[in-house]
């Protein structure tokens, strides 16, 4: 049995994994960076700084000792990105525990996935990637989700399906954690594509066209990365992007709405508190396509508008007069 | 050259095709059954039976004599599926026209699809499938859509890929024309599914997992009838799918969602003249899992609630306690 689990990061997801699992039976532990989320879930039951209104399972502990988080059976890696490599070398030692990261991005400046941040800190960890469509508020509440656990050992990946499956929480297994990374990683930059389709009211053909044309580039990053292009047909792929790409809910989806209405980045981003991810992860997917020798016409152009100044219009028009192409680029 | 191009069927589509290639500089003629039609389309540019509101290209001629058509260079087959068999019937000789079939669906009766009826009435007749996201009173105006292109032979799709394509009119080819049928037919039962889900407010995780899902099990049955799975992951597949299950304008969906709010199917049904095509795919959709011996959850969950009086509820507790699975069913 491992049913001791610890949540590395309480912010909004983390808390409502945490949620999840204690309602579902299992022994929770939440590791908080902030005090004041640390004192708020085990004084109120409430993580009031990053999940507020959701009243939290009595039994779920909260705490900010990150090494004492090794004496759990599996842990949930779920800070942001950026951090994970900060707090896996404050952490030490995770005492050759399964790790499951829930974290979705790239890391600036290195250009690595989570999985290859973890394996270059702490090498031989072994690890599982949990990705999919998941509004952390809907989760908290007791929702149905489904995500995608994807390990390189599918038999791992099948063991926590076990441990970590609930009434209204269903996990696909996979084997292929590159693609299962990258669906979640650069969904941010199509969803600002299908923003600025919104903002110049361009119709649904175009976004549904963009979900598509966008899903047909990831994969063709991901066998450049080594992962299966079929691997995206999944909750990681298709599942967390129809989502992100449909939702105003989405900080992505309404800067590329707010750009296709005529404003310009600096003045939207300037504006907001909160980090938009597709802005750095369209330069560092573009990095990626460059080193990999691969056309992502969508990532490029978005990473065209937000960070070397082209017009929008230019970008669509860049779009639409690009040669024919096959469905499932050769 | 093959610029003229002869449209068969004056619906929606049809007609917003015709207007798309007229506009793009073909020479088109569009047949239509219904005399209103044509004499509409000839005498004040619009059709104002179909599509009313949108001003036609003055170029676009309109015809009711149905074997005239056989001059043109292409013919784009666009009636409803279940009226193929016996347009293709009357029409006798297409004179080795190449066709274009743009209708989706399954064939009440036979189990077929569009291209499976026109091989069994006009064996030989070239055949390509055009088929995507594409609501017809966007693309009519004007605004910028994309379909996959898919022929046995893919130097015919290429072909057609310049032949068809406009300014906002962009074809994606593929070699695949079971996997290119498929989307477009089944997308109406996965859409009826997620409606229901809207309707019991189960929030839009659950609503985006059920489009992966709903894509993995179409796949499973692309594969059962020799098609590739990844012919999914285009326009014709979760392009179509993302748009159909996302939008209230959709006459499956919005069964769905009344459905979800505890209406009958009977109580819907009956207060509609229109067809609600998700309601026999459903019933076909199944019979098609039975007989290529495979699990379509989804599509058999929905075609119990429409056609066995299973509950609502039920279904759902169905679907969320099934055993644990792969991403990718095996």
């Amino acid at each position: 049995m491992m049913d001791k689990i610890g949540i590395i990061g309480g912010g909004a997801w983390g808390t409502a994994l945490a949620q999840v699992l204690s309602r579902g039976g299992r022994d929770v532990t939440l590791w908080a960076r902030e005090p004041d989320v640390v004192s708020s879930i085990n004084g109120q039951n409430e993580n009031v700084v990053f999940l507020p209104s959701v009243k939290l399972d009595k039994k779920l502990q909260a705490t900010g000792d990150l090494e004492a988080m090794a004496k759990n059976d599996i842990l949930l890696l779920v800070t942001p990105t950026q951090f994970i490599r900060a707090t896996l070398e404050q952490m030490k030692d995770i005492g050759n525990k399964p790790l499951v990261i829930c974290s979705k991005g790239v890391e600036i400046g290195t250009g690595l996935l989570p999985s290859q941040i973890v394996e270059s800190v702490t090498p031989g960890t072994r690890i599982a990637i949990l990705t999919g469509p998941t509004f952390a508020a809907e989760a908290a509440k007791g929702l149905p989700f489904a995500v995608t656990i994807a390990a390189k050992d599918i038999h791992f990946a099948e063991a926590l399906q076990k441990s970590l499956s609930t009434k209204n929480f269903r996990l696909y297994a996979s084997d292929d954690i590159i693609g299962a990374q990258l669906g979640g990683a650069i969904k941010n930059v199509i969803a600002i594509a299908c923003g600025i389709v919104h903002g110049k009211k361009l119709g649904e053909n175009a976004r549904a066209a963009l979900i598509a044309r966008g899903l047909a580039e990831i994969g063709t990053l991901c066998e450049a990365m080594g992962g299966e292009r079929e691997t995206l047909m999944g909750l990681c792929g298709i599942g967390d992007l129809t989502l992100t790409c449909s939702s105003m809910q989405s900080r992505n989806f309404s800067l590329g709405a707010a750009l296709g209405e005529g404003k310009s980045a600096d003045e939207i981003l300037g504006a907001r508190k909160s980090v938009t991810e597709g802005v750095f992860t369209a330069k560092s997917a573009t990095a990626l396509a460059k080193k990999y020798k691969i056309q992502m016409p969508i990532t490029q152009g978005v990473d065209a508008v937000l960070n070397h100044g082209m017009n929008v219009d230019e970008a669509i028009e860049a779009l639409l007069s690009r040669p024919s192409a096959h469905e499932i680029p050769q």
